[in-house]
């Protein structure tokens, strides 16, 4: 029998699913879960979205232009330019999702071997890119101590060498919630003009800001034109993952030039997903604000909630919708899948009771041993499912530790 | 200014859509262009399918399952089986694209520096995921003067060594149309069987079939099971090439099992795709018959007046909706850009004139000698723009044989 290859043997699963058999199986016997684990808003995609959708006339569902369709390039265009970010259309290449734009992106930028630094703990998937890019993903951590605040740049410096590409970072942060000040990005700039390297931000999380100052982009920053890439979709700011419509932007024309090649590989990004994202742009800010505030008051209500939990520590995220929060278990991987397989709360709300499925943060790690008593967690889910989700949690964490 | 990467700066441009620029050109100047560079049908995509689009009762456009939805998994499923092929769920995992599909695959199987072997010409893409994924693409050469059969399997086995993993073969295939007889496959799999290989089949134009024999699939072949890896498509089959759904089939659970990583590190294929992609499975029995009747119309239409044209010769081609032609040039790269920026035909009944874009058959190649005087040309039009296209084509080369 012919063997696969090493790249995809040593491929690491993701955190963020890798226990969705126990929680199929869980739900098979009739638990109701919780999914605390995975970014997937449960409020509606803007209903003038879903209507270009329903009203769609087109005969074909056609191939698109490689680089995406010319009007969601421009209402992208539009969108950027009312936080002060003047593009070209040609600055923007829209992806399958932020999930191609991160790999396009890493390839693009960087060869077997060549190295990229990012903050742990980080969005999981970044490893995972950068193994299918033979990309040697290198991390400074930020610590649950510190709200999980830039580490001092000289950290990051300490790890540049003559196969350093580029700095990555996720900002408002996936897992953590952090958002970078504007001070704090000036260092990572000042670095990356220093030893001459592409800064990657990774802003799909740009709308979900809960401090009063405006977002800082890398697209704001002095002189940076040629350094800065930004990845960014339309799937968490709309309500509409399942679109698979992100995008890559940069004012880099080589950049760009060289992704295009890498798009027009794959011959066009979703053409249905393009309609729903263009429609979604403009006459969305009533939705928007509304989504804001369901989100803040989410926040509020769940991270509140989660630190009066005995032993549960969770900074107050700024951005996004995740938290890092330490639990007082040994092993929150263990623990994760205990709660899948072996607990069940019932309290008579619901039949076959209830469990709550979250992502062990050692996956988020380079060094899986900082995370091994976190978890990330979303606060997408509805107030009441939210409360729900904790008793759930709290009893489980009682039990777990009366038994371990 | 930081440098891209070797891998982004040696990627090779897709010969289908390399004179995009030219024809943009062409298009502001108020010429019509025939495309036959690129395999769009211009057949609807089945009612049934945009209905369920326009019917979607949806609230939230979620993320699917990486694996792709239960439901297109059984619709899978059920089509297979109707050929005589008997699957599980899970030997199918959805991907955005035949064109995810072939990256996947090919990492999944191949590390950096392995060999897969294809006949040439060859889908031109493959050159372009094989550099990708740092897989080395040997190629054997078919010749338009036996119609592009399968060359001698002894040509094939003179390439194997170490590193060689895998041999790729398009059937029926892009660009030539020809379609591989049982014999030339069992020939295949003897080979693959002997030395361990595996066999990648792309049977995205199963249904374009106009020989009387019935489709033999790599899924047919007695004892391949381990070895046998299908990349498929919803695109062409339904002409819904914009929902960007694909799948790899395969009975081989250790390489699913990896592609299912893959899979997991985009989150997901395209949701709306995969509603439109379920619709069209069951209950187009009649729309399958009225584009089979319609394509083979065009074949034997098209085929006839190329081979009509003075200095022009075509096989005819025995499925999908290509062919490889040869032309009275010396470099039909030169030969389709000036067809674009300097040739218009006139004759009164467009206002601005008419040019043909067509795909150089150099890039089809690894030796793009091979094809300097060949081009591949998609019949996707109707018969009324065919006939159009020939009539400019001939013109073309008549003019630009003067000139040259």
């Amino acid at each position: 029998m012919p063997k696969i290859s090493q790249k995809g043997e040593r491929l690491p699963l993701s955190p963020i699913r890798k226990l969705t058999p126990y929680a199929d199986d869980a739900k098979r016997r009739g638990v109701k879960v919780y999914h605390l684990n995975i970014g997937q808003p449960d409020l509606p995609t803007p209903q003038k979205a879903l209507d270009a959708l329903h009203n769609l006339d087109i005969r074909t569902i056609s191939y698109t232009h490689s680089q995406g369709i010319l009007p969601l390039r421009q209402g992208i265009v539009r969108y950027y330019s009312r936080s002060g970010i003047h593009l070209s259309e040609d600055d923007v290449i829209v992806t399958t999702g932020g999930s191609e734009a991160l790999l396009f992106t890493l390839m693009a930028l960087m060869d077997p071997g060549d190295e990229v630094i990012m903050m742990e703990p980080t969005y999981a998937n970044y490893f995972t890119f950068a193994h299918i890019a033979g990309v040697n993903a290198r991390t400074v951590t930020s610590y649950i101590e510190d709200g999980f605040a830039l580490p001092p740049v000289e950290e990051i410096e300490k790890l540049i060498n003559t196969r350093t590409k580029a700095i990555m970072i996720c900002n408002p942060n996936n897992p953590t919630g952090y958002v970078y000040s504007r001070e704090e990005l000036m260092a990572i700039r000042k670095i990356a003009l220093k030893h001459d390297l592409f800064v990657i931000g990774d802003e799909v999380y740009r709308e979900f800001l809960y401090t009063d100052d405006p977002f800082v982009s890398l697209l704001h920053l002095p002189d940076l034109d040629q350094h800065a890439i930004v990845i960014d979709s339309m799937s968490k700011r709309y309500s509409e993952c399942g679109i698979r419509v992100g995008m890559v932007v940069s004012r880099n024309q080589e950049v760009m030039k060289t992704l295009l090649k890498f798009a027009q590989s794959r011959l066009c990004p979703p053409h249905l997903g393009q309609v729903v994202a263009e429609a979604s742009i403009d006459g969305t800010e009533q939705y928007s604000r509304e989504c804001y505030e369901e989100y803040i008051a989410r926040r509020d209500f769940f991270i509140e909630g989660l630190n009066r939990i005995p032993g549960v520590v969770s900074p107050m995220p700024k951005g996004a919708f995740y938290t890092v929060a330490s639990l007082p278990v040994e092993d929150t991987e263990d623990f994760c899948r205990w709660m899948l397989s072996d607990f069940v709360y019932n309290d008579g709300t619901v039949p076959g009771g209830e469990t709550v499925m979250m992502a062990p943060a050692s996956g988020f790690y380079n060094m899986p041993a900082f995370g091994k008593n976190q978890v990330r967690l979303a606060y997408v889910l509805c107030k009441e499912d939210l409360a729900r989700a904790l008793t759930v949690l709290e009893a489980g964490l009682a039990e777990y530790q009366r038994h371990h």
